[in-house]
């Protein structure tokens, strides 16, 4: 991997801002760098390192001309060598953050940009990890990123999951691959006193949303003797959660009976079955039902899909979260609380939090606001990039 | 206190929003009001009907012609009556609320105008409270609420702490009363696994800054054999909560001497005298002198007073949180942890992270943003005000 000797030098455009880069930014966009002939014929995920305009070193960094961010600095020396021993060190550095988070191996491992790991996502279920290489470096690396891995973590098994948006912006296939050991079956994770069921092969993301674990934890906080509704359920994330804070029943509604039949498995693992209720079906449907059936809960939840993914749907993706509120708020009973989610990058958090009460208003209620949480300590951010954090967790108690 | 057979009647001037009053929000500014000869000599705090300019009854508002917020509302229903059991509904559903989410009663019993109580503060601290009634209705009706106060909580001592700022823009003088039972001297408060020591009659505010638990919380898990410094430290907040975590050490720096002596006294009843020291003085000078003597610890905090306390100080105050980072940065050890907090209105949430981020890029480090802590849900908001959250809790994890 010691691409030193001959490593190709990008450049940036004259009035490319570098003082971007020196201050911690770590993406160069494709009008900022000069793309000659010999840059544009690097193959994808190719390690290079980047001048200024006056052909000054900046960075060490991978570029990949089919990507908007066309470079990514991988290492603020000029002459850093990306060999194994580089990425061990990267995540060396992130396992140890997460050792003296978390009392067992269940976390996300590496987040990206924030954990030095441009583009790449590692997520920790015990023995086995799951890496998303969602920028071309890491999949032109993957055989050392899995040793270099499997050397820091010990994990006997690693998954290559190479599904989603993310990887097509970067010109990359999808493909669902074991490079190391087997997967038998969902993985039992332990988080905030529950049991989750983990499909790393077929489940959405990585198998399981660690992100949630504050905001889970919060509501536990409130569940003791409560009825929850956790809609947008998945593999049971607030439901299970709330089971384990001591709720006298939870109800899971998901479009997906697979996700279902994982969160049914955990509250079984847990021995809280019989608490537990699932009710596959469309959400906004399933919450207009249960107005009808005159259902009412001491806790709901709402953490649906990311309605305004981009700024082009932020309005509709609004108007989306406000309608949740306004169909959940009327299941809330007197005195009991309401939990709103986004996961939209393009809805901040006081147009989130605008929506959710008009949504609230609507319903003829009225909340204060206890919590405003985000995504846990195990999915750091860059500062040069806190912009864009993405989950946001909002509850509210409703009089 | 019924005062509703002759119960005045207050107007909202044509122009005036009256539907901003209708969904939720709790004040009316003095230009918004008609002030007749008649809402003139209205007594501060005399409770009135307020009604649109068209004559249509809106809500139970308190009225402080003294005030800048003329009108603060304490009913939806127009028609409320504001008598002892008035008070008692109210202090019960905000004890509901705190008794679901703590296992001792040590805790923000009331937050204003988000439990439905306009400018009251209670505090609570096992058998005593320390009512802060910074509007004049609870001024005028402090007895009822006194009364309700030991009627809902059992406790058997009331302080009245009429200090702060908060007082003056109403036309309330400072004092400081015992209005049931006797103190008998600092508090012994359990929080985060520490002990603190609470001076209701002569500390800060009203004693202990709970607001702070969820992030003294944070820093605790990251205190794991660490050496701590905790700057403006107050009684101990985030140094006895890291003693608590398993610190190895911690220094606790104020200016206030007696402050200190608090938080020498709670570390030793919690057994961790000999793993705690304070250091008395200027925090930015006590900072520099740390940084000429070498020294460096793992974890930083720094939880200054207000810098930015009203949007004329907001340029200052900003310059004054980057100082901050600036000079905490070079103490933190490579690999360590750097709490920033600020609780300043009049910095948002974006401007206090970009100077907290500007002064440790001047200190020569970068970081990992990995927690973005508010005040926790003992201090809830209006939806409607939630713009003012004022207090922030930054946790960077520097190279």
């Amino acid at each position: 991997m010691n691409e030193q000797i001959s490593r190709p030098v990008v450049r940036l455009r004259p009035k490319a801002e570098a003082r971007a880069i020196r201050h911690g930014f770590p993406w160069v966009y494709a009008d900022e760098l000069v793309t000659d002939r010999r840059t544009s014929n690097l193959a994808p995920g190719a390690i290079a390192t980047l001048e200024d305009a006056e052909r000054r070193p900046l960075a060490t960094v991978t570029v990949n001309t089919a990507s908007k961010i066309i470079a990514r600095v991988l290492d603020r020396d000029p002459g850093a060598e990306i060999t194994q021993a580089w990425l061990t060190a990267r995540l060396a550095h992130a396992q140890a953050l997460r050792e003296r988070l978390f009392d067992a191996p269940f976390y996300r491992l590496v987040h990206a940009e924030a954990d030095g790991l441009p583009g790449v996502i590692i997520d920790r279920f015990g023995d086995t990890a799951v890496i998303q290489p969602n920028a071309a470096w890491a999949e032109a690396h993957i055989e050392a990123l899995a040793a270099a891995l499997a050397e820091v973590t010990g994990v006997t098994t690693i998954v290559k999951n190479g599904s989603g948006r993310a990887r097509g912006l970067e010109g990359l296939a999808e493909e669902m691959v074991v490079l190391k050991g087997a997967v038998a079956g969902p993985i039992e994770v332990p988080m905030n006193g529950a049991l989750y069921m983990a499909d790393v092969m077929g489940g959405q993301k990585t198998g399981l949303f660690y992100d949630q674990r504050p905001n889970h934890a919060f509501a536990a906080r409130l569940a003791r003797g409560a009825r929850v509704l956790d809609v947008f359920s998945h593999v049971g994330g607030f439901a299970l959660a709330c089971l384990a804070g001591g709720a006298e029943s939870a109800l899971a509604v998901d479009a997906s009976a697979a996700a279902l039949g994982l969160a049914t498995q955990g509250a079984e693992a847990m021995g809280a079955g019989a608490r537990f209720a699932t009710r596959q079906g469309d959400a906004f449907a399933t919450l207009e039902a249960l107005a009808a059936e005159g259902a009412q809960f001491d806790l709901v939840i709402c953490d649906p899909p990311a309605f305004a993914p981009a700024k082009s749907a932020l309005q509709a993706g609004l108007r989306a979260y406000e309608r949740i509120a306004r169909l959940a708020a009327p299941l809330v009973a007197p005195g009991g609380y309401l939990g709103l989610c986004s996961c939209s990058h393009a809805a901040d958090l006081a147009q989130f939090r605008a929506a959710s009460a008009r949504g609230i208003g609507k319903a003829g209620r009225r909340g204060q606001l206890l919590h405003t949480g985000y995504a846990g300590p195990d999915h750091p951010m860059l500062p040069q990039l806190a912009e864009s954090g993405y989950l946001k967790s909002l509850v509210f108690r409703l009089d």
